[in-house]
């Protein structure tokens, strides 16, 4: 076969990332924009920093890093970028932790799914280096998760939100946009609360009910009756249940405002559904299993 | 290319199915199963029955059926197994215009989504023919639907239920077993009541609860920002929401009594996790969001 072959022509892609890049947390999300970045910039000096050492020698084997730091403070020293993967329940401390050691020009980001929190905490911890901060979420996952699932295309194609706030340098702004750019993502802004409530909506509030299902079947005496019944739709609709519980959780207390809204519209929605299951009122059945069909086709058809 | 092969092995797989089989309604699961049989009987003469021409033709045109009747009486004269593929909501009058035609020997099942609400209007409607009816449901579908999409083994591997009442004539279920045997399926038995307790729980409440966050979503004045910022999670939730409108509205007033119950389990769970979210009871939501993941992962490992 042919010998790996050397990118010239990528470099170019991002001149403005010159390194090195600090990783803190190399699971799939940080793991992904690393390699998607050193596919950019094969030059690139990535140091990573993870509390769970398989994470950091798998991060070195599979190529998303270049050095292991024994110490936040050796991962981020001289760094031009900083990338926050960690759960969001991590960052608050995570910021604290790592502000003594932003230098001038050091740019910051993050991949929380949960934005208004996150920006709340970085304010706090970070005080006057709050300017170099860029509150991002790349929206992208996979069912696996850790550094060995890691790619450097799995945000080719994916949508990423920024949610700079009034303070954002805009400097650090466009780094992080090229970043994400080469990696084959396109950036959306958002206000961080607007965010977080499409988030609530669109994301969050289906995993929930999702987990909610499956626990609510799983704790029942004729459980395995029921499993052993499911099939299709039901491997579809649950999915998503065998998602990380811990980042959920986090999700679920740094989003709490606008999941309560979601719940309690879809549980208001489940009542009118149910009302017309009691009525028998068939019309009005169709008419919604015919609205929500329509608007999923359509939306299916848009994401092709 | 290899002319087309005769299968010389495969109907010794059937010997009691001498035909005729009258196939009235030749959607997915009809078109499927009389594909199935024909699969296994080459020689086997399937006469559909379809108030839709195109299904007809389409039916003639995939190898379906042989013979297009037309009318109910036609289709079934003579036929040892009369198989009704309609929505549950079709099969009150489809009995009843039955019943005239039924002549010793005949066999007849369906292929509906509910037993309770079927077996009941077949006792009321085939009155002392009612042992010659053997109620089944084939635990399969796809996203697709009309005989284009039909396969001879869209069953292969699959569940079917069989519901046999106290007066069902014992040959009349072998033969059904028989059938769906040879189509690839296992075929397990249920109490009619209990088979729409079960899929009322793992089937028609997933499908009621995706209808319901769509149109939910649809329904609101930033809809279209919500679907926008919409990712795999919601793809997969929501997959079921473009399910057939009509056939749905069927099943959910078919099986109301126990789909009612499962609403409000349902409803209840998410009232006791809207709890948890309230009160950051962030031990509670990992415990509940974990047991889930924990049988979720176990079912799709079972699935294999």
């Amino acid at each position: 076969m042919a010998p790996t072959p050397t990118p010239t022509s990528l470099p170019s892609a991002l001149p403005a990332l010159q390194g090195p890049v600090a990783l803190i947390g190399a699971g799939l999300i940080g793991g992904s924009f690393a390699l998607g970045l050193r596919a950019a910039r094969p030059d690139l000096q990535v140091r990573v920093f993870d509390h769970h050492p398989d994470h950091v020698s798998q991060a070195l084997a599979c190529g998303i890093a270049s050095l292991a730091a024994a110490t936040l403070a050796e991962a981020v020293a001289g760094a031009q970028l900083v990338v926050l993967a960690v759960p969001v329940g991590a960052l608050p401390a995570l910021f604290a932790e790592l502000e003594p050691w932003i230098t001038p020009g050091m740019v910051i980001t993050d991949v929380g799914s949960t934005k208004a929190d996150v920006c709340a905490a970085a304010r706090v911890a970070l005080a006057d280096r709050m300017p170099a901060f860029v509150p991002g979420h790349p929206i992208a996952g996979a069912e696996r998760s850790g550094p060995a699932a890691a790619t450097s295309r799995l945000f080719d194609g994916r949508r990423v939100v920024l949610c700079p706030q009034d303070e954002t340098d805009p400097a650090a702004l466009s780094l992080v946009q090229a970043c994400w750019e080469a990696c084959g993502a396109t950036v959306h802004r958002l206000p961080a609360d607007q965010h977080d409530q499409v988030f609530a909506a669109v994301s969050h509030l289906p995993h929930l009910l999702s987990y909610a299902l499956v626990a609510e079947f799983a704790g029942r005496p004729d459980g395995a009756l029921l499993f052993s019944y499911a099939a299709g739709g039901f491997r579809d609709f649950t999915r998503i249940a065998a998602s990380h519980p811990a980042m959920w959780r986090d999700i679920a207390l740094a989003n709490q405002q606008a999941l309560l809204g979601e719940l309690d519209a879809y549980v208001a929605a489940l009542q009118r559904l149910r009302q017309q299951v009691a009525e028998r009122d068939g019309a009005g059945l169709f008419a919604l299993f015919d609205a929500a069909r329509t608007a999923r086709v359509r939306w299916g058809e848009e994401q092709r």
